[in-house]
């Protein structure tokens, strides 16, 4: 197909600390994670981010070789690349930021190449809301769906911007403690039904190794995550997840509860995977193959069977 | 059927505050909301427990009216029946003991009655190990099937006697922090293989508003809980979902991974209709009709469509 995905988000690099290691400076960022996850489905995909004069050729080419469009990545040649620095607690669910260098990313202002601002889908990562505003404005048309990732940060500094993005948006994915902030609400039922009050029809609630609530079209789906033996870093799972999700949705030929159905399957599938290496490195080397058994095994370690039989025991 | 399932467990008078009101002194406790769960299917059960003085008649009425064999039920004369008193919290997922009177409880030492010594399934309930191995001892035969709920308590203060009782019995049913507890492994995967290894073929970790990972015969089933609105009394939810599980189970020609994972869904029915209102109210009105259709939405909630042609998107 040639339905064009536009993935705006950070590049960057990080150093994650975990129990078992601590990896330095590797290739990590939002849009990152999204693109590569969403490229597994071989989708038409440009990258609109910023980046500094350290980041590695070698890394440019991993998305080139993924045939991914970086022609809308900025290089800012007197800048440094965001950097992220964090150690995951023993229980892999929390996490200390010991150390946040914006970089290029401070001063950040996107230019989306003329080649994509007709993209069917735009898919804008955890960014400054008025950032992703300015994104949305550059588009020539309406986009026929748009995705948001945002967090809890700029709930607390720039609520009145990221009520405008919300409204303007047909997805957002959140976290069950960011949607309980969003919302006022503590019952993630119904804090889902205050944000669609909001202005957005679909809302995805993230809870991590617990999985997902997806609200939309007043139907609701409720998906595990997949049970990993051994987490190793949590770091892109969000990420990971809405890149599946968009790849999927991509590809399909109609957007509706169904087919985002399917997206949350194919990216928790793909965030299970991305957990189970550092960084971005067994997402890369996922097969088709692994991924389609994952999903099967998602259906077997899911599905019941309760017939008439059952309901007259 | 005639199947017999023997019910050993605590009966109380609960005092509960939440953020929306207060009840004092409600029927609960783990034996009374197993049997009244378990009832709903029909089953041929007994209660073994204790109770003091203070017991309101009306109260041994309900148990009666569902023909549930309470000639098991031990009436102390001098003494008061169990009291427990918390405050949940405004997550409603963790909650504060205020007062616990262990009062008949103390001195309490089973006697399984002639009748119930050939029971097929036994289900028991939160209790000192020692009193959950004499209930096993006094058993004529091995049952087919017996099924263990304990918690951290008892893994304080009782390891040795506690880790003899799971020796014995063939599903045990704890919740997340619990199984981290007993294993020492933080992966609940790892954590289940551990518990398995201890002599217990099945084991069922309870995430309460997660949902439920099931593990045996090398298979794992993961189940999500049922996405209420409003929870308005978590006590009880364990114990009904514990009776759901004895009473699909007294009803199966065979005990084995499916038929627990029929056990599991039915069970997670009765503990989202168990939370929607204080103690044991809902749990005895609901109908036959509301389970089953619970169960179809259950069903609609979890199930997805991943058929060969999303496979080549």
């Amino acid at each position: 197909m040639n339905n064009k995905l536009l993935v705006v988000g950070t590049m960057a690099y990080d150093t994650i600390e975990t129990v078992f290691d601590k990896v330095e400076r590797i290739l990590g960022g939002s849009a990152t994670y999204i693109a590569l996850a969403s490229s597994k489905l071989k989708t038409n995909c440009g990258i609109v981010s910023v980046i500094g004069n350290d980041f590695i050729s070698t890394d440019f080419q991993i998305f080139q070789n993924l045939n991914i469009d970086i022609s809308g990545v900025e290089k800012v040649v007197d800048g440094k690349t965001f950097f992220w620095s964090g150690r995951y607690h023993d229980d892999m669910n929390s996490r200390t930021t010991l150390e946040t260098q914006l970089n290029v990313l401070e001063t950040f202002r996107p230019k989306v190449p003329e080649t994509f601002r007709n993209s069917d889908i735009v898919i804008i990562g955890n960014l400054h809301p008025e950032v992703q505003l300015s994104v949305l404005s550059q588009m020539k048309k309406r986009p026929k769906f748009i995705i948001l990732d945002t967090m809890n940060f700029w709930m607390d500094n720039c609520r009145e911007s990221l009520d405008k993005v919300i409204a303007k948006v047909d997805l957002i994915t959140i976290n069950d403690e960011e949607a309980r902030q969003l919302s006022g609400e503590h019952s993630l039922v119904k804090a889902a039904k205050k944000i669609h009050k909001m202005g957005v029809k679909y809302v995805i609630i993230k809870k991590g190794e617990h999985g997902t609530l997806f609200f939309g079209e007043g139907k609701t789906f409720v998906f595990p995550a997949f049970p990993i033996e051994q987490v190793i870093d949590p770091t892109g799972a969000g990420d990971s997840f809405a890149g599946g999700i968009s790849g999927v949705l991509i590809n399909s030929a109609e957007i509706n509860f169904e087919t985002i159905k399917k997206g949350i399957v194919y990216g928790s599938v793909l965030a299970s995977f991305t957990v189970e290496q550092f960084g971005v490195n067994l997402l890369l080397k996922v097969t088709e193959d692994q991924l389609n058994n994952r999903i099967e095994q998602f259906r077997k370690l899911t599905s019941f069977e309760w017939n008439e039989n059952n309901k007259t025991l």
